[in-house]
């Protein structure tokens, strides 16, 4: 029963909540007419400390598309934060008002502390560089239903493995499923962090390699996942005008790729990507927002008990 | 008949006409799936001229649980202000647009010239340091419904009493009913002010009595007030140190009250009650917010004729 | 078949497809509650890159009134544009989550981007000083309804013609009905671009003539359309000081004017305008901002294919 339960990282859900969600998730793309209504009368509230036009867009399309209704902010300074009430009063106050809470924080744990006092279900909807579990909830289903399965595939990262949030709770939530590999591909200066191949791929004896070659990695992929590689994280400038456009994938690299090879991103994309991969019916990105308003679809009629 | 009014002033409304407002609230909280559709097709119109973030979301909310939906804006940035068009025209078009509007403007008086010209009810969010009716109703459904009663009670109403506007409109409106008595908890500094002693008590014959301490006046109340004491409010900053603490609402000072007493407080709190208070089944404020969001349900679903 | 449709210039639509806007919409007027569902379980995202707020209102107001419901953003700010994302990528995403969008963008041709890489109709809610089709078709609306055609009316447009983006974009749709004739009145140097005058006016050989006294153009106007005279466009103070009087419009210089004459405005007016004429029953720049929103649902339903 995921009903009333908070998500602020996405351990905090067993392997068969997950396939709760995203079975829901898959019910609503065969039939979202029939999901119209679900949640009609309820009331979402999208807290963003910080602005972050695409999730807060998501979280309120999910709702609305569940015939739900949200109300909000998007700025902190229209918050009630400028009068100096805590995180703990806001979250309680909200929780009158409205049936369920995502929040976007710039401090990390910030999330956790609003669920601690929270008479609503509380939704991280990323803290700081922490965690961001309905992003990797998204990169799931995506998996999930366009390659089959989350068991089995060789995944190729590429960009910035160090920084990156995003690709850190992906290696996390992959690793709880059998017989994943990793092809890692960055520079030298953004590997993967050492608690990373540690704790987490070490101690669960995954197969994985480093490399720093976005054509040898891709070969083998079943599924690569892009990142924006940032100017700003490197020392020498010179090795990143070296690096920078070796992790650009165009249409000569794709042809390097297995014929049913996925490409992913978390958007928004800088360059990384070119746009005549867009055309390249292996380009999954815009599908991938998609699958990430449907799994929050999914998330919030289960936290509501309302599916 | 409350249908096409506005409400500036708490005032604007006679007793009967406030009783009829709480019944409807009444109506609502024991069944709200009866009222959750009342106002479908209906829209509120948010004009917050100055962020107010909890009134903004206690008005939302409250059109949104009858069904209607919302437009509005949160800063005044982001309004046809900029462009140096009177206020007087915005709500002739924002009636173009919308069934009712909720005003939160810096400027006394705003809400009343909005009001003059508008062709759809104006509800006052707010006018600088001068009306806040629907608070007033807040407190008073609140009041009447933990209390049974909006007569016959002893309130104590503690912090700034000076400045405060919530605290003045309570007054005022209390001062309606038969056989309240207050206890005025302040520093000498932040006495309530001398209009308010002289035709508001003094002129209706009300029992009141002005104290420092909040251990003398807790014991004899059936309701608490607190609000904060603002340190910019202090010429002599010694005092304020020495005053600040004895305004701190704890355990130990709730050990003082009588065991029905309720505690009420506008919020945002910032320190003047402890956390460990909201743990004592006498703590209602937030209780009171909930009643915010039925008082402004009531009140939308009467000034829209829809009740 | 409108279905699919973007609308960036007037011109996109063809006088069969306008009619069947305005046909619409004229069924909405007389019978609203028929269509206050007809939307029901669709999003519109309204994409401001620069506030308007009034524009913004009229969006979704019309899109709420067809029982749709709105995502969106009102401020350059906290839109993805500052992670450096561009408009094709913005648009394709938020074609994940809703069913049509309406931008304002503050650069020339930025809807027509947008439109070019969209999966979902795009509507132009202005673009610089380029195009605002929507407020076209709110001028054309109103004329059709309260003159009762289209064709045969001698309009009369005051103020900046030089800069002013409503009055170009009236003009050239206006020559595309029969027989309209136009009264230009303007200081000198603010008069109607040559272009307008050359391609427009004289291609399709309209009568029209420039003057500089309202006094003498508001006696045979059928609609007198005013918009604002703004300071700054005068390279001669002394001149703007002498004419910018001349056009205030005022209870005086209305009983010049024929018994059944219009006044338009498109809105938000300064002075331009004096509150007196308000009163006139021939002002009709309120019903006007009315009719947009009326326009605006038409045209969304069109644009949906919902009917």
């Amino acid at each position: 029963m995921l009903k009333g339960k908070h998500l602020i990282d996405p351990k905090d859900f067993t392997l068969k909540e997950l396939d709760e969600i995203f079975n829901l998730a898959h019910q609503i793309i065969s039939n979202p007419k029939e999901y119209s209504d679900l949640c009609k009368g309820k009331l979402l509230a999208t807290l963003f400390y910080e602005p972050s036009t695409r999730t807060r867009f998501s979280f309120e399309a999910a709702m609305m598309r569940l015939g739900g209704n949200v109300i909000g902010f998007s700025e902190p300074n229209s918050s009630s934060v400028s009068k100096g009430e805590s995180l703990r009063d806001t979250i309680k106050t909200v929780g009158c008002y409205t049936d369920i809470a995502a929040i976007r924080h710039p401090q990390e744990g910030a999330a956790k502390v609003a669920s601690m006092y929270s008479h609503i279900p509380v939704i991280n909807a990323g803290d700081g560089g922490h965690q961001h579990p309905t992003q990797t909830l998204t990169d799931l289903l995506t998996i999930k239903t366009l390659k089959g399965k989350l068991e089995g595939n060789t995944i190729a990262i590429c960009g910035d493995l160090k920084f990156g949030r995003t690709v850190h709770s992906l290696i996390k939530a992959l690793s709880r499923y059998k017989n994943n590999k990793f092809i890692l591909i960055s520079p030298i200066e953004l590997r993967i962090p050492s608690y990373i191949r540690e704790e987490i791929l070490e101690k669960n004896n995954i197969d994985y390699i480093e490399i720093t070659s976005l054509e040898d990695g891709i070969k083998k992929a079943d599924i690569l996942y892009m990142t924006r590689i940032q100017k700003e994280r490197f020392f020498d400038l010179a090795q990143y005008e070296r690096l920078k456009d070796v992790y650009i994938l165009d249409g000569k690299k794709m042809e390097l790729a297995k014929k049913d090879m996925i490409v992913m991103h978390p958007l928004p994309r800088v360059n990384e990507i070119s746009y005549e991969v867009d055309e390249d019916e292996r380009a999954c990105y815009f599908k991938q927002a998609k699958f990430g308003m449907y799994v929050r679809m999914a998330l919030i009629a289960k936290l509501l008990g309302e599916a």
